[in-house]
């Protein structure tokens, strides 16, 4: 595409262009841009890199000396009030996720009892039994299993591998990557004098509009009542969600968090990279726990981190000390 | 059904009950409950929760201050000598879980040489190769994949896209929920001067009865002999289990605890969630070792936490120290 | 076989031998062989098991003690310069993993648009999309699912469930386990005033020739460019390689690991299980994380542990002292 015509593209997010115009192939990291590629930079410390490219064009924050090092190397560039989003944007320009094309595939299975919406693309070794709605535009990729009573809202795309288990509940326009597993049982058992007796997983999951599940994930149902995913929540790979938890809207859980059954998460919340949370804990909206702390009390909004888990600038002398003390 | 009927179902469990009879259509968390259904306190501490239920019945511990608050609210009661297993019993006569008839899709492939028990069910895209034996009442869920030499015991459930590898024993009455991988290659290499050579994995999987396996859960085959899981253990999900490992009756293993090779669990032991186990260490029946510990050498039976691993009061101290620590 | 003939297959690893010959049925453990069985030791420590061993042969490592009790106890017996991978590659003289027979079945689906080695072998229920090019003697298993434009390199075997998701390029010789997700989305988005925009993942994933990928490990693309995984590198069971991650050659990732987005391994490293690596953090050639550690910033070749990360002599102190702080 041409440059002038990303430029419309972006429409608000851009503050300043450069003169020039060019054609673009496609984007690309800064450090590994082609003559035919654009790419972006955050800020100043980029500067060398900015420098050193063979882009085409850029995007940059509105700072005069990164301007001046475009201009002076013959780039096309454009400053954006944020330039991650602009950047997000113009790959966007250049790559569509694969979809297959609507219809049905005539190697899946499909009860006859299930309500299927306008344009759906069914494919091969999907398995939908009794009572299911899919709504317009819902696509599920091979060897998709949805057992009875689930929906799934508009515009929806299931990954490959995935099962949905009874009464699960997708909003729209979620994503649900490969081999996520929605609405297994939850872990419950009661002991008793012969061993564990099996605590019966009546509930259901329940996920909200443009939510997006990681490949391998697992959330579970309850022994009664919802696990629920709020709206916009993005959940990273091999993630779990135990029984009964409710994760607030936009909130983000990395990969390998772990959340023990019946846990509460604000809205806005960040869980980072294999933080674990106890059974029962409640989570303020708006808190930010490093990677790999343990929540094991409720919190208030805030940073917090490690184990026992602490307001992050707290951790960050704790570390130093123990680093003093191993080297003493 | 009836409270009246519950009761009867109930047996033993029950120890006395209230007068009042009603019509229940549901089990409910007693924060949650509606008119029409039935839900239950463990203890003192839900004294307000019950207070201010909708339920149209509770099941309670034996004790008079939480009874009289029923009888004031006009509730259906009982008391129970085990009112979580009494609530998991009751759950179970509201929630059947989803499970195909019996009878074998069309759209499975099962290899001429094998062996099916009576009222097998076999969902679509299931795929069976040689010298598998199915006991009586075997269910398989779409996308079950079952590699030569494998054997599933009388009315053990395989729910939707596990994969058990060659020559894997599964008993009876298990539970394998979706996406469970049983029977892959043990993590087995020798260094050579060119690189990592395979120690091939030869050996097998063995699970006993009443064993459950959660949602993407791994139990790997070793280089010879076995891995087995004793009877009535129970696996969250996520769980990685190593090449070799030898886990006793009645233990449990929460979600992404992660066992490496050759670790020993003795009988009745509960490792929580996030947990890692060192190859080789062996874990003495009973012990309880706390979510996010790490276990580097063989323990013996206690409450152990953290990492290093001390006995769990000293743990809790510790915790205490470091945050001490943290805030000076 | 003859133990002889097991002697000229192991060729220029065989030291010494006795004199005796027996034939074999298969390789064990050295506490679980059986007489019709050869096992090894690996040195001086497995003296008493030796002793006591029902094998019928062993392989040993060059030492007069131990050579001394095989004579006494009649068994046949080699000296080896590597026993252990003198063992792997005794395995492999008795044990074939299963792996069908080449030809298509007629369950699977295929995009005419595809490029087929010779030899393939190619399950029920594999879906393989436009513009995909198979090499000679691919093995897929049942219901592996290949987005367009991926390639698989000759001889590699895809297991049962795995997903490749569009463009990934898979090397030759390589082996993916049951489940594996590779090349879902990373987990990137920009936030903004309405929640978070999703960072379109516009790269690929690229596995080099003989690399291993564990059951239900996940393996991301990146928003642009590739995340590789170079040359005889082996991964385990539900580990998550981040989006752009640079994983070099001969590494080793254990059960569990996490890396984050755009982390650098050098050649010849391992990270032993559970551990985790914060995003953009690099890792020198040759380094050795012990298991459950967290690099939060770069690290040179060396062996290190814990949170913070310390040299491992010097974890080995830390946690002593912390022992002694929770017992004080």
């Amino acid at each position: 595409m041409k440059f002038s015509d990303l430029i419309v593209s972006l429409g608000e997010l851009v503050i300043r262009t450069g003169s020039q115009d060019c054609d673009l192939h496609g984007a690309a990291a800064i450090t590994a841009a082609t003559p035919s590629s654009i790419s972006f930079v955050m800020g100043a410390k980029y500067r060398t890199a900015l420098e050193q490219t063979n882009a085409a064009a850029v995007i940059l924050p509105d700072r005069p000396e990164l301007v001046a090092i475009a201009e002076a190397l013959g780039l096309c560039w454009l400053t954006a009030t944020n330039p991650r989003l602009a950047f997000a944007r113009t790959i966007a320009q250049f790559y569509t996720p694969f979809r297959p094309a609507p219809g049905i595939d005539r190697h899946a299975t499909i009860d006859p009892d299930t309500t299927l919406g306008d344009h759906v693309s069914i494919a091969p070794g999907v398995t939908i039994y009794h009572n299911v709605t899919l709504g317009d535009r819902v696509c599920l990729l091979p060897n998709v299993t949805i057992y009875p009573g689930v929906t799934i809202g508009t515009g929806t795309t299931v990954h490959a591998g995935v099962t949905l288990y009874q009464d699960t509940q997708i909003g729209d326009y979620c994503t649900i990557h490969a081999g996520a597993q929605i609405g297994a049982d939850g872990f419950g058992f009661v002991q008793t004098a012969t061993g564990w007796e099996k605590m019966p997983q009546s509930g259901y999951v329940k996920l909200g509009d443009f939510v997006e599940v990681g490949a391998n994930s697992t959330i579970d149902r309850p022994a009664v009542g919802v696990t629920s995913i709020g709206l916009g929540t993005k959940i990273d790979n091999l993630v779990q969600v135990g029984h009964g938890c409710t994760i607030g809207d936009h909130c983000l859980l990395c990969g390998q968090v772990g959340l023990a059954g019946g846990v509460t998460v604000g809205d806005f919340s960040v869980l980072a990279g294999q933080t674990g949370v106890v059974d029962g804990v409640s989570i303020a909206a708006g808190s930010i726990v490093a990677g790999r702390s343990v929540v094991r009390q409720d919190i208030k909004a805030g940073q917090w981190a490690g184990d026992p888990l602490v307001p992050l600038p707290q951790w960050l002398k704790l570390a130093a000390k123990l680093k003093r003390l191993a080297r003493s």
